[in-house]
């Protein structure tokens, strides 16, 4: 028995989603009022503070145990030339990963997060989607039960991210078919590829978006023609995340892209999620301005593997350490406003 | 003996400054090249490895030990009506911060930093500069030498920053006596003054630049009659960082103005000076751009205390965890472009 046996079964989860705990959500902003600094003057610090506990559902909310989920996939459509890197990387990228070599293990220490590492499926790449859907129905619904699986439920935070060489096109053509524009306003250079592989990612996702054309009313079906292993299990592990009243912050473009389908579905289906950053994929900023995300960081990173999600958290860190650990002008003795 | 015993003995002490260290440069950005990840995707990540390393002076640079350094002084301007709150919180805050209330007590435990608070003569406010010099030139100096004295020779990076009732309006006249455009340009609402407030502390800084116009060429002269204290301090510190070859992060508006004058006696004076983030104090994008400052953050804070540059090391010690710890594409076994 799969979790999703069909398109429709999930489609009912991405709808079935518990609200916001407003009551936490009204005493975190109650405490912030309260704390030794003039009102608002920690800005987005005290905005997260009040997004964690309302998501958490608890006023003061906790990062005592932050889960970094790393999905990885290959992509068919790499033979149409796409990406600077030959697909060999995503696998040995995962043994680096595995390994500890990679930026994300020393960014995930950094945030004292624990980290997994999901490959999917590595030596069956998908379909090539110029061609045909990049995955079938049950190949889709079996990664994003996956993705959906990794979330624990005792998580306080999940940081989402994905390796897979290949996959900005994959993003940007899910972002195509979702908001029009086709692949002049959604290709980006990915890893580095020069103008040439850029041209051809632009008529490769023009082409895809041209041959699917009969699904663009399908959020869920999108993902799936267009997308890939590492895009559905980040869908399914954000979908889980809100079930579960986990709050994500979610990494780039490809990301991004992939939890795109949760609000197409449902207009609050990412309220529980945050942008880590704006990456440095041109295509990026457009796409967060599609979907109403405001980034924390604009670093001019560009590497997935969630490495802008973990930087993030540090954001969300110093956020909770003020939050829960500062004084009242009560309790300091420190005067208010004249 | 003063360590500066007079304007022209600290001037000399602000052009006699020692240069980056190009090699130790060459070497991070060297690693940076084989690192397994594609050339420049950690963004600004890698360039602030490479700043950290030009300044330390050795690759990989370190982040063992991050000082935060918070002045405080009092401001004889706030008998204008400048500020929302009353100056005793100058002081009310101090004893915030020693007894570990404040949001930069949990910023620097965030961050790992070991926090200083240095107050100066808080029970003597500095004249009010809409009449006379803020300071004396031995009182300014005395500050400076204060703040210069305060960092520590084997820090590895410091953090600068402020708390001062009324100290935006001091900030506000310094940058319009360097760069012009009056209290129009330069005042803010600071910690929240309201709109009769803010046209009084326009008013000020305008009455202020015009009393001191016989200064305006002169940047030290110009902190001492228009500034306060802890801003002659934070230049006092900054100064002497980079002739001990620490980075500097600096917090916001107040923290930038103080700075400035560096920059105006040599171009590159402030080389060694990371802008942590843009305050939501409105002139603070504008006094970073006339100094070529690009933030690191941009999360709408605004409370001083160094908070922002707190965070902003916490990004330091993310780009330093990716230079120091990740492996070659050679260590690896991961292939390289196409």
């Amino acid at each position: 028995m799969t979790r999703f046996p069909s398109f429709a079964a999930l489609r009912t989860a991405c709808l079935d989603l518990p609200p916001a705990n407003d009551a936490a959500a009204a005493s975190a902003a109650d405490r912030n009022a309260k704390l030794t600094k003039p009102p608002g003057s920690l800005g987005r610090l005290e905005d997260l503070a009040i997004w964690l506990a309302q998501w958490q559902g608890r006023d003061p909310p906790r990062l005592d145990r932050i889960e970094v989920l790393v999905f990885a996939g290959n992509h068919g459509v790499v033979a149409q030339g796409v990406s600077a890197y030959p697909a060999e990387v995503t696998a040995q990228m995962v043994a680096n990963f595995a390994a500890g070599g990679a930026a994300i293990n020393q960014l995930a220490a950094a945030a004292g997060a624990r980290l997994q590492v999901v490959p999917l499926n590595l030596d069956q790449a998908t379909a090539d989607f110029t061609k045909e859907p990049a995955m079938e129905e049950d190949a889709f619904l079996r990664a994003v039960a996956t993705g959906y699986d990794t979330v624990p439920p005792d998580a306080d935070l999940v940081c989402l991210g994905e390796m897979g060489i290949g996959n900005t096109t994959a993003a940007a053509a899910i972002a195509a078919a979702l908001f029009g524009g086709g692949g002049m306003r959604w290709a980006g250079r990915g890893t580095g590829v020069d103008d040439n592989g850029l041209a051809r990612k632009r008529a490769v996702i023009d082409r895809a978006v041209k041959r699917h054309a009969g699904l663009l009313g399908d959020p869920l079906r999108i993902a799936a023609a267009l997308g890939g292993r590492e895009l559905a299990a980040i869908l399914g592990a954000a979908l889980a995340a809100r079930r579960r009243r986990v709050p994500v912050l979610i990494d780039g473009f490809v990301c991004t892209a992939a939890v795109a389908p949760l609000m197409m579905l449902r207009a609050d289906g990412l309220a529980h999620v945050m942008a880590a950053h704006v990456s440095a994929e041109a295509a990026h900023r457009a796409l967060l301005d599609e979907l109403g995300l405001k980034p924390l960081l604009d670093l001019g990173m560009r590497l997935g593997e969630a490495s802008g999600a973990a930087v993030g958290s540090l954001i969300l860190r110093a956020a909770l350490a003020c939050h829960a650990g500062m004084a009242t002008f009560a309790e300091a003795g420190v005067s208010g406003k004249l």
